[in-house]
């Protein structure tokens, strides 16, 4: 048997505290299925007081992550500490800088630092490994990177992020404003005190981007993401949704195109057949669309200590058994530059609600100027105010009601366009909701 | 960058075909990945003179696989000839006893020679790759074997043979029997000539046995799966299923158990909401549950050239980039012997449908059978026969109507006895139905 590997855990937060356990209750499946034997030999914590239910006898502790990276009694550095900078980029750099394999569940970090520590780690001829940092257990680095080599990728698109889905799910079933959903998701721990990064899309960005840089060989670009997030849902519209056939998801989507890889993140209607529609709750899912598997998606839990854990254990699993191989799937010096395509240029159907005054001639106001920026309309869902009756024979109050729209495919400038037009004609009562759709 | 790896191909059927026209198409992206070329030197087949559409100039042509097998030109040999003995398993061991890696989609040759295969590569110190044998371009195998290590995995399910997905699907959807959709089937290409070996559950079961040894670290073991196809399957079933909140699937399951891990293959009610139920057409899906992960999906292509041909590309890539782990997950010495599990032991849910006599009585006699086997009802289903109101003022005919029974978890021995009791009591008109449900 070859030596064994000797793992240093910096963070023992809940995804820590579950690795540690992780490889002492898997000690022989996992010597067995490498060959050796896996032992954490070193942790590295803010708070050596807290008691985290850890046997830590025999394990050297550390208060510096990054002196924990350069000891000489650590083969493989596991990086549990998280953020974008600060500790954790130290903690990585330093690891791979003396030459130790890294694995991290740190998405903040590898969407902005992806191809530098790739790099680094390519010339320390050691792995960087990151199947944790996005979609929690899911394997979906791995199936991406090593199970599709065969494939151009298309399309991918998921469910990335469980606080939204979280929410919408609940939003759809119960009726309830994004707000009171929102207030619940806290209470029960799957929403922060500030739930800013989460609910307005930026860690589905961040997981997005990894994503596309596996997917389709780019450089990783996080800022090239245009984002928006789930807090102006309304209820009305999972209502409208479910009529039309859709269900509302947060994805990310990143898509090849003519002028590029559009990276999005948005509020989306999907159809209520596809697989991704039946995700509910902080599930994740993950779609690839390739030319020779089709469709392929890959659905399980997106958080969690034990679920991020697994990750974390499978991708020290492969660093034991020797598997070095590039971290984007190809040499760092060999990923194309991202090519940033502006949301303006984007394609698609969209599902428009307008708040209009209820009177004549406000339905074919709105159609001429669809007309006029070639927008066709394949179905238009009209509601009567409730006390329309009241208030007019013919059956219109002048009262705002909501009209609701979808187009075909179209580009959002002409979509944004005609919106604007239809708000400088005065016959919208509020801005309007635009929702993009993706389709199977 | 190392010297190339050089395929040969045994096997120009469809996915033969695709794989060359594949490694071929993507030699960038492979040699990207693997830091060396990915080429294919040799090919073998029944018939040279038949046109594939392939360019196979510079390919040396072999008559006789086990010659390519023997070739001191090739490193890395790929089975695509098919079958449990003769060529297939002769042209796999050449290539084992000579030192070079085998990628194969042979099911039913790991199903039943899994085993011993593996403790040959294991003994030459080359790869056995199978991914493409279970669920076509689904990287099932991959996330099994390297994506849950650590795991302890405590069942796994899937839909793993399109025709009769695709056969149960147009039965839900349109009413129709068995016998009409097998025909459209066979009309399409989607099934054999002989369908035997697809609609009576064996292909599923030689899937199952590869899932289960990955899954369980255990001796694959075909003979050991309990096989029930889908030709007793009727329209009325799909009814009650639906009725019930339930889908009908062929799955394959294995299952730990205190007595030992419960492989079976059977027509399954799932419920409706579940991932798996929304899988439809000839589309495959494995769900693995794990203590750590909890549940993970995977849907995909199960078959067709290109899909199986991207499996097989997926194994060729990681033996290009020198993974060589054992085939199984750990090696082939400390896989456990398979312990088989009785079907008579089996316990669950069930979906029984009786063809009673319609007089007074039956219902009664019936769940005194029931409870003197301490089988739970969860809920009965009882239609009146359509003429009932014609031949008697209470409503009864006399003559045989469906009688519906859903039980709690009971075993399939008590569920056996208490119908053989039943019939031995003269109520049925035909033999029951006896459809298992598999909850999530």
């Amino acid at each position: 048997m070859t030596h064994s590997l000797r793992l240093g855990v910096a963070g023992l937060g809940t995804v820590g505290a579950s690795v540690v356990r992780m490889i002492a209750r898997r000690a022989d499946a996992l010597s067995a299925a490498t060959g050796r034997e896996i032992r954490v030999t070193a942790v590295s914590s803010r708070d050596r007081t807290r008691d985290r239910g850890l046997d830590l006898s025999g394990i050297q502790w550390f208060d510096d992550p990054v002196a924990l990276a350069g000891s000489g009694e650590v083969d493989c550095v596991v990086e549990l500490i998280g953020g974008s900078a600060g500790p954790a980029k130290a903690t990585v750099e330093a690891a791979l800088a003396s030459g130790k394999h890294v694995v991290t569940a740190n998405k903040a970090l590898l969407a902005h630092h992806g191809a530098a520590l790739a790099k680094a780690a390519e010339a320390a001829g050691v792995a960087l490994a990151f199947e944790a940092s996005v979609a929690g257990g899911i394997p979906v680095v791995k199936a991406i990177r090593e199970g599709l080599p065969g494939n151009a990728v298309s399309r991918v698109y998921g469910i990335l992020n469980g606080t939204c889905n979280y929410i919408l799910s609940r939003m759809e079933r119960e009726g309830l404003t994004f707000e009171a959903c929102l207030k619940d998701a806290q209470a029960l721990g799957y929403a922060e005190a500030d739930p800013t990064f989460d609910v307005e899309g930026f860690d589905t960005a961040h997981k997005l981007a990894i994503l596309t840089s596996l997917a389709f060989g780019t450089v990783v670009d996080a800022e090239g993401v245009s984002v928006e997030g789930i807090s102006r849902v309304q209820p009305l519209d999972l209502r409208m949704a479910d009529e039309l056939g859709y269900r509302i998801k947060l994805l990310g989507v990143a898509q090849a195109t003519a002028a590029g890889i559009e990276q999005r993140v948005h509020p989306t209607m999907v159809p209520k057949s596809s697989a991704i529609a039946q995700v509910m709750g902080v599930t994740n899912a993950v779609t690839v669309d390739a030319d020779a598997v089709g469709e392929l998606t890959l659905i399980g839990p997106g958080a969690g200590g034990e679920a991020t854990a697994s990750a974390v254990v499978a991708d020290v699993t492969d660093v034991a058994a020797g598997l070095v191989r590039p971290a984007f799937g190809r040499p760092s010096a060999t990923l194309r530059p991202s090519e940033r395509v502006e949301m303006q240029r984007h394609e698609g159907g969209y599902y428009i609600r307008l708040t209009v005054h209820d009177r004549p001639g406000v339905a074919a106001g709105v159609a001429t100027r669809m007309a006029e920026r070639e927008i066709s309309i394949e179905s238009i869902l009209q509601r009567r105010s409730e006390n329309a009756a009241v208030n007019d024979p013919r059956g219109r109050s002048g009262q705002p009601v909501p009209l609701v729209l979808i187009t075909y495919a179209a580009t959002e400038g002409n979509i944004r366009a005609a919106l604007d037009a239809i708000a400088a004609d005065g016959l919208l009562a509020e801005s309007p909701q635009l929702i993009r759709i993706e389709r199977e």
